[in-house]
């Protein structure tokens, strides 16, 4: 059984970039990373995103696919931890041969930690 | 290791509705969706719950499974995503030959996107 | 795809601990139960903790697994259910051979049960 649970925990894990690695490369020049806000809720509700985010809510992605880029490695995130939006992402992303990881903690852990966010374009 | 994330993926997702679905299945007459509350906590702490949700704690699950119909699709939900109790309650449903979904998001998510509630009888 | 469905339920509750039993087994004199908070944040962000909780942030827990004691049972938390800082904890401790659970919906549902917490030591 322990086997079982390292495995699971091992694919678990293999998901998540953390913020601290995601911070570290948005601030390089030519970062490879680009941070989708895939939340479906309309501007006034989401407020705020984190900042340089680009908004691609996960219900359009499978239609958008063809404006992404092989080359980047994208990082998906949802409102909070544990939401199945950031995986149905993921999914996609990962299916359709894109790089990808969903963002440990979510939006509501990177606004825990104090890290930049910005208003989003109502 | 992406087919295996892929993998996980889906079976993951598999487990899920959202609430647009739960909602518009809501709506019919003859509605085949009967949405549970397994939240355990008294109801003081619980307060309100999703519009028409029938409280069954996730502890008391496993004993009135009689009380269940085969041809009914449940619907699950806990607090907040990513907690135990709902995939506690849909293991025992599905184990037990059930239709059973956990809601995407819980119980919080529901309440963000300002969907019907009502208060928990005292 | 009920079956595995139910295989995945069946590792992923595998993993966990609820709060119940954990307060039952705290409050033994003799317990084999050791919480461990793996929150990376800094005190003044953490501010409290669960009761009797020792403080062993996830990133520098690889580092100091040879303060642990195999005779004990670990049970590891982050703030809330879902992140992913207690499942890499989980799959440290788990890979080197210690027995160890996250605790159920974290630190927020202890605290939203009115469970004991007590100050950081700042």
């Amino acid at each position: 059984m322990e086997t079982k649970k390292i495995e699971f925990l091992e694919t678990y894990l293999s998901l998540y970039i953390d913020h601290q690695t995601v911070m570290a490369e948005m601030d390089k020049p030519d970062s490879a990373y680009v941070i989708l806000d895939v939340r479906n809720a309309p501007a006034q509700i989401k407020q705020d995103q984190i900042k340089g985010a680009i908004a691609l809510p996960a219900k359009d992605l499978a239609q958008q696919l063809d404006t992404l880029d092989k080359d980047k490695t994208y990082v998906v995130y949802d409102w909070t931890a544990g939401t199945t939006l950031g995986k149905m992402a993921l999914f996609i992303l990962l299916s359709a041969g894109f790089k990808a990881f969903e963002l440990s903690s979510a939006l509501e852990g990177w606004k825990g930690m104090h890290l930049p966010t910005e208003p989003v374009a109502q």
